[in-house]
């Protein structure tokens, strides 16, 4: 019942053909169902910022590419599910490492979906999140 | 009155030393005082996503920054503010080019800075938006 | 052309007998077309809270409204135009008396409209805002 | 050690003598601990807007409400915590009657604190909420 529509495989080749943003990130699907998506990035160098700490863009960009995967894994290869709007909260500072982010869908509906996620290190654990965010795509009519 | 606190060279050299993944958008400062900033970066093959037009973490980014510059331009060079949270709504979708971010201040307490901005192209105008943007950001005390 | 497609007399009977939430809060349309709308409240005793400030609530139900009224400005009467997200930054603490809110359209698309206000009040003006507010209506097919 | 500093009363007694647009909407605190604050109202004729279903600022209000109980669980009666943002999603439309808001502290700081929450009915269930909020709040230093 919860199986994607997709598979791992076919998102990870659409993140490196056609997100090469995200790609440069590296994303690894480590769960991918309908119900919930887990990945994960290795941030050094170039995803930091002053303080030694991850750069908000690159969670940003973390974040939504989890909800168009979590999206895709429910609608199919949809490619042109549009993210709308997104709203993170930046909650602790990860130092460079692995982060990853769980995300799960809040309502899928025909013209919108909308998700939340947290984003988390294996060093504090999914209860001292470093950031979570809610974001919002719209579905085009099939 | 409204001169910046540092310059828009100060916040160029910061971005390439210690911004790398902005850094990758090439970010220029266009207009760069304490009551508005407008930040141009060229969105070319590694800012595009599906449907041809700008991935949204690259505007996610292009906002965080502007937030920064503006933030900056009015503590100085104090880079330990960070993002607290960013609430973005994508409006329309811009082609491959350049793309413009105008950043101002909603508050600038001693705690906590609030910005807002409006992404926009130069064939669509400020009139019609890309993208709008809120951002809250952490003052460390001093 | 941008004279509002209901008039104001019109949101205020609807606000008296649909809206009765926002109806308690007397809101007056001081301005009303379909490029901007500025509605007024009166915000005394059942308005305030610990502080003697205006109660968040009051002020996201006064952006809120303010929405819903540019919104019908553009539409007309499609009162089944519901609120999808709504999110406001609270910048300065407002103590009893006239609350302003000046709302503007970001974008009317056929399936979402995204709209964005400030909240002022005349003692600290416009340029001082106690709150700033961004919202998305779903816009229901006709 | 999860055990609430003030008390369900307590926090009952601020609604009904501070909080004065809040105590219209007679919430009650099913749950009050300082991990996680279900807070009920019961939605009827004065909370409704066109379409039969609860209007938005009363679900503002509810998540608003509960943030702040579950801060104050947290801190104790300090009544100046102050909302600095709320974001929320409206996922579905409840009828009226019972309104549940079940929240959880994402981050206590010193300085700020971001909790968030969703909104559900028992018709429905937690796993099909009405709304997920999420929300900022400045502790006073003490």
């Amino acid at each position: 019942m919860s199986s994607a529509r997709i598979t791992a495989d076919e998102f990870n080749r659409l993140a490196e053909t056609e997100l090469p943003f995200l790609a440069m990130l590296k994303p690894e699907l480590v769960e991918f169902d309908r119900v919930r998506t887990i990945m994960r990035i290795r941030c050094d160098d170039v995803a930091m910022r002053p303080g030694g700490t991850v750069a908000g863009p690159v969670m940003m960009g973390l974040a939504d590419a989890s909800f168009y995967a979590i999206i895709l894994a429910n609608i199919g290869m949809v490619t042109m599910a549009v993210t709308t709007s997104l709203n993170i909260n930046f909650l602790r500072k990860p130092g460079p490492g692995e982060l990853y982010c769980r995300a799960s869908l809040l309502k899928l509906g025909k013209r919108l979906a909308v998700c939340d996620a947290i984003l988390y290190t294996q060093d504090l654990g999914e209860e001292q999140p470093v950031a979570h965010a809610t974001g919002t795509y719209s579905i085009p009519p099939s």
